[in-house]
């Protein structure tokens, strides 16, 4: 049932069609940030973009919305509610009311510890009718039972660390038993778990998938942001939730090892691999 | 009466003459924004510098000024009366009256939606006395009656759907009739049309263009923001309004088409394609 | 007493010397911006640093500096006091007060226009110990006359328009006679004259120089206030005011060149052209 | 005891190991900034996660907070209280009790002078039990014999200038005397000193190195904020602190010399420097 994702058994990535538009690759909505963090979810966004999505919004806290809105000219700012520095309650009302705007929520990076964060995420969970990508701190603040309850595909991308957390084991644990704990995550949740960490494992229903690419330069801040944008960004333009999983590990993994390959394993930041997506695919195109 | 728009057919681009200033390659005055948009009138006015405008001044709401001045260091900010988040009647008023300052505006990109900004279009096409290039939501507050009040040419770069709405269409019927559609538009309300899409279609008087460059790629948030901005850019390089669109559509078609080549045509964005418009109008001179 | 500046009559650019500090390479005081113009300074302070000056202060009225401090990371920002969004009385006294932690003063970038300017032009002129690079507005808010109470060298770089002006003349009249009217310049008010535009020309004491390198891609926003950085980054350096005029202006129209050569001359902007300052300094060297 | 740092003695850099996640390249915690400068704190969290420091937060004071929060959205920003625009008692408080979250420190850049920066670093110096980087005005703030009650070993990287400061001489005394005199400084004071200047001295214990790498194109403003990055991001790493100090002053003044070789030693920047250590260590890596 398992087996390596190598380039013949991945999704395949076709040619953009001529008579589209942006409205044809998705309308991503990212939304993360908080007192603590602020760069996290522009870094999400830059790579839904990057991954080609047609439009990105970007949903931060009001008290991070003056240092990030513009930060990246194409990304649409969305300012909700803040609740002590972080989303809350308000923040969910206001994301709910306008969710059909979206295609797809990519949510977690940045969000921070607490309360607020653990109500909006609960009712988020609950009441999105889009497919989701939950990473980070969306992850941290809630019990994985929730994802049961969820309305549309979710992929959840955990690190290890973060697997431990929601699976009450200890981080070596979790290490040691990487597929398997993958597969009953999956298995459990009803939800596509994509645990990172050297060697991503992916598993989706009866299966699961190891991901060939990656390198250790990639252990750096934003990295896994960039995972979180380009799978929501590959949804967008009509992967499914699994397929876009398999397909945004790959290549965020080529795209470091492009990177590495270049200049080496030390220095590579989360903006130089959101910079090499596109370089990345294309360079998967070529060979499919 | 129609053609495809071959090198051969396109208005010459001159080699800039020696004995000029910044002053004879016009001032561009770009307005957009709102808080709902903020990066959109930044993509256009950085456009405008890459087409070889002379000088661009971009003005927003004030709620959105405070998010992009200084964030394209060339680019004059000037920060307008906002009407709860919208430009509207005190913006117009303070537009024109500096408006003999500028030589062409583009208006539209990031304007949102609203009654102020309705107010702030109507009186700004009926009193400008500058060419016009109206772009997104300059286009989605109008009737398009009022351009007939225009006092200087107007060229519109409608996507499908914003046509749809000008002409009480659906969108689909747009796409299968885009040529009759597009020269209805230009014939009955004396503007020049830029119908966007796959193959844009661009029709004067008694012609129409058919642009034959452009990809899916280009598919993606802001490249209409870039058109606009090289459309009137060229305008102020002393284009007429029509030549510039032609040039205008081929150039920004012929940038993605450079980049896709590059790249593939996965992730290419916006500044993405501003940053290669001197590098295309460079090659198509090239050819000339 | 005329020639053309070519390579051989160039000031010799020496290697910098090993056993050297920041503080050898001087420190650039750069004072620009108002309500009406943010980025100026910015980019003469870019300028400054790419001309290998060691320290880099950009000054602004506190209206301004929300917007462009930390914008360059290496410049150090200055709040100054803000009258009514232009610099004033207030700023003049505070710059005054700590004009010995600087070797060289760049004004003019977008100080805007009226009474506050002025006086404080007219005060810092007066007060003044270090050599000054004048440009831009420093320029359209002063009398020519002012310049002879300078305490020390002054270099200004009027364009034709700002020529005009400063002489009483039509901006025809300097273009038809524009050497003569560099040299009287320079001559009457004791300040090393570089009138801009094709074919710059630079007055000093007794000869004048033509600049053969530029071109009119480099007629563009804020290609100017590069000039004022380089020239005041050269004076930093040990160069005297005439041979840092002379040297800067030709090195700014190389990196113009050479940019153009590359890229073609249209869609040039001025942090292309300050990018591109180490490139031409370093080909200039080469050919020495 | 001493000898050139040439390649053969360096401290090897090793392969990332494959099974290794951001936590452990360590987190890194830069210190720096106020009302006086802002940017400096910034360099050096740029220059940290370029030498592969899996995750930097940048600390300053509130002032300056919304200045450069999100400039590098890799960096994790943390806004501290604010004494008149400076760190101080609150500031160390709030420092303090974070700490543990935290595997080095770098502090100084930018902080400015003063009571309140004085109480920061004597209170930082003496409470703080991580390795520490202390640079520019972190120095000039403390007297050296408040470096013996440190807890943990401490790396300080003065210029000749502040190294005259702290040890009572006229800064050319320092110069003609550079070796022992930093030796000295290691034995007295129980810290790595990391003496810049042209020919960069380090002395640790027994011993001491000089180290080949540098050029004067990078005496410009910033340099020395790359360099304590770097060291910070190294220790971070897992190498000793005066491995880290040979190993990143090495590599800092390679990647001057890779820049200085590709375009002249004129108009280097600082963040021109940070963005080669990558580029720097992979060449260096290449040799060992």
């Amino acid at each position: 049932a398992g087996r390596l994702a190598t380039r013949e058994e991945l999704p395949f990535i076709r040619d953009r069609e001529r008579d589209t538009h942006k409205g044809n690759y998705g309308h991503v909505l990212v939304i993360g940030g908080s007192k603590d963090f602020v760069g996290a979810p522009a870094i999400s966004s830059l790579a839904a973009l990057k991954s080609g999505a047609g439009l990105v919004t970007m949903a931060v806290p009001s008290c991070v919305a003056g240092m990030v809105s513009g930060r990246i000219l194409e990304v649409i700012p969305l300012s909700l509610g803040d609740e002590d520095g972080y989303l809350g309650k308000v923040a969910l009302d206001e994301v709910l009311t306008m969710i059909d705007r979206f295609d797809v929520v990519a949510v977690g990076p940045g969000l921070g510890m607490g309360e607020p964060v653990k109500a909006f995420m609960d009712g988020l969970i609950k009441n999105c009718p889009l497919p989701m990508v939950i990473d980070a701190d969306g992850l941290n603040n809630i019990e994985p039972t929730a994802l049961i309850k969820s309305k549309a595909p979710v992929v959840v991308t955990p690190h290890p660390g973060e697997m431990a957390r929601l699976t009450g084991r200890k981080t070596e644990d979790v290490n040691s038993d990487r597929i398997n704990i993958t597969r009953e995550f999956t298995r459990r949740y009803k939800a596509t778990c994509v645990l990172k960490g050297a060697r991503t494992v992916i598993a989706v229903e009866n299966r699961y998938y190891i991901i060939p690419t990656g390198n250790p330069g990639m252990a750096t801040a934003g990295s896994g942001d960039v995972l979180t944008g380009v799978i929501a960004g590959f949804i967008g333009q009509g992967f499914s939730p699994t397929d876009a999983a398999i397909l945004g590990a790959y290549v965020h993994g080529l795209a470091g090892d492009m990177l590495a390959k270049k200049r080496g394993e030390y220095g590579i930041t989360a903006t130089d691999i959101a910079s090499y997506i596109p370089v990345a695919i294309n360079e998967l195109k070529k060979r499919m």
